[in-house]
């Protein structure tokens, strides 16, 4: 039985143009790029290839302006960290929203450790960050601005470009986490006038393990490794050059078909939801209609558990996930969830259905039908749900 | 025309057993380990085997202890900022060596931005700390020794045993920077009595940007990636993987064959010495005779450039480098040659040569030949050395 994967967000597959990328690095065995000889140069070649691509992906001015780094959380941390230090004579504030990846919640709250303070801004019923309120939050003190572009629970797309004339008015460097968006939307760090951007090479069928940190020129901000020379004395390290050659093909991919994944995706999402609301009584479908990802669908469905959905969809060969991969492990309840009003008991039946190039309308009908009688066997279990149901009758 | 490559150091060939792990790995298309579903499963289980098999590598009492890292300077910048922020209502005073890799000597470097302090005991003239230095620098407020287990520009192992009995009976975490002898000589954490243990895979025939942060288990240093609960909560963010698989099968690989690499190493390093002393005057060889890395040779070469030297065996098809990788692009010489009593001039003339399987006695043999005349156009070209022969041949 072959396996539908409706949880791209943390098992993405890689594409196989990027699979021959990375195996054709392993098979010529590369040098280091920083070594000045001929195994050298041609690891060079490779990396400022890779750096490029990533550059055009993002309209970065100059590939200069990416530095390559071990995955998302790095980036994240690398941004958050490095320029808060680097900043830290200014003042020590820092502007957030509520429903920020636990990389950059939990990277705050380390800062906190060196006296930094965290304003936090609300979001609205849909997940959206209001502009004015980050303009409002911001103080004479405050060095760092980090909003995400698209969340990886509801996928609510936030005013970026809004976000970033406001912050480059006050002159507070901006960081935008686009993890989850980089190579599946446009992204464009110029129009968006974001100062720092990361992104992760496994949301846009690429490896897992290799990211990119957009640091626009002049911003000043300290490493996050030291050690050696590399990245333009961005970030120490000998480079993971065979996942950066994915990552890079990777780019090359998603900007040759932005527009045909997005379609495709938008296509999927469509019967998704229309499918899910049709099947399935009680449930809320989480973040906003449109300003949204295009292959992200989160609803929570009233009841269950969705850890035991999930459980059971897996017997069935369909592989989805109740929460961030990252945040596996975690027992409270999402905090994005509770952010944009759903409480305890609904947030843990959510499920966050992402998908792409390999899934067809047919595997979408198929994990409705699935999900349909999975929901019901749980229902049927829950005392809750029987006592709901009973109350309902009874009010006729 | 095949390539000799005597830069192992920075230009590790891809073992193919380690080169078809990977792509096995990549080609079927692993997941997430984190996903509690069966794409899942398939990815931790890779994850798993691997760090078994570091930790068998190092002799960890416990696979738990092994904590995967972007490489050698990622698993340094975690051992000893980690460590330092834990335990920085202790002390802040750190103890570590004049000989120290950049990834350590920068690391605190950026330390003495948060008040910590940092003494630096001296080594010998072939490289060695003397353990007695290192327990008189010891002070009520020391939180950590970082002591490198071999020097990757003279090979010189150090009595990492004798320090970590120091250590550990002073109550001072210890780290020790093992990132060039970890796979290519026996390493055995708990004999050593390391805390904290660096190593990274592209030192034995593994994949660059992917290494290991040994940590002893209650040594509990701070996170350096904040974010997810990966790696038992010790380092943040999705996996490499890929990499990750490359390493533990060049773990594999360097347990069956480290007493055969050893031995073919050492016959190369012998004929290399040799030839080295009988056809090159005027040179001197770093480092310890005998306690050091069977696979480096470290040579000063008087009244020369390195640089020179290494565009020229470049040309002839021989690859060789002139410092270590990693701090290409700094210009000051090397602070390990200094420290050891080179002065500046010979510093410039040194060569670090790295080899391991691929190499055969005949490549020794024709860079010695390719050497030689390099080394005689060079100084033929340079004034000093035609001036020390005038007076050389006046004195008698």
């Amino acid at each position: 039985m072959s396996v539908i994967n409706l949880d791209y967000l943390s098992a993405n597959p890689i594409a196989p143009a990027v699979q021959e990328a990375m195996i054709e690095v392993i098979r010529t065995n590369h040098g280091n790029p920083s070594s000045p000889h001929q195994l050298g140069d041609q690891a060079l070649n490779a990396l400022e290839k890779a750096r490029s691509s990533v550059a055009k992906l993002i309209n970065a001015a100059d590939p200069k302006e990416i530095v390559f780094t071990s995955g998302g959380t790095e980036s994240i941390n690398h941004a958050v960290k490095g320029a808060a230090w680097a900043k830290a004579e200014k003042g020590k504030h820092i502007v957030t929203s509520n429903i920020e990846h636990n990389a950059v919640l939990r990277t705050l709250r380390r800062l906190r450790m060196w006296d930094f303070q965290v304003t936090s801004v609300p979001v609205d019923a849909q997940g959206r960050v209001n502009p004015d309120d980050v303009a409002a939050a911001i103080r004479n003190d405050t060095v760092l601005v980090s909003i995400m572009h698209a969340n990886n629970e509801i996928g609510t797309l936030q005013p970026i470009r809004e976000i970033g004339e406001i912050t480059r008015k006050k002159k507070v460097l901006f960081h935008c986490d686009a993890v989850v968006s980089v190579g599946v939307v446009p992204v464009d760090v110029q129009a968006l006038q974001v100062d720092l951007l990361s992104l992760a090479a496994n949301q846009f069928y690429g490896p897992s393990g290799v990211g990119g940190l957009y640091v626009r020129r002049g911003s000043g901000l300290w490493p996050l490794l030291d050690g050696g020379v590399q990245e333009n004395n961005k970030r120490a390290g000998t480079e993971n050059l065979i996942g950066i050659a994915g990552l890079g093909a990777a780019a090359d991919l998603a900007m040759e078909r932005m527009e045909a994944r997005v379609a495709h995706d938008l296509r999927l999402k469509k019967r998704l939801v229309a499918g899910l609301k049709e099947k399935i009584p009680d449930i809320f479908l989480n973040g906003h209609p449109d300003l949204s990802l295009p292959n992200l669908v989160s609803v929570s469905i009233r009841f269950i558990e969705g850890e035991g959905v999930v459980l059971m969809l897996d017997e069935e060969g369909i592989v989805a996930a109740t929460r961030s991969a990252c945040a596996a492990g975690a027992l409270q309840a999402s905090h994005v969830l509770l952010s944009i009003g759903r409480d305890f008991a609904d947030a843990q039946g959510t499920l966050v259905l992402t998908f792409g190039e390999e899934i067809a309308e047919a595997d979408i009908d198929r994990f409705l039908t699935v999900l349909a009688e999975v929901v019901q066997t749980l229902r049927n279990m829950s005392p809750l749900y029987r006592q709901v149901m009973k109350e309902r009758a009874a009010a006729g």
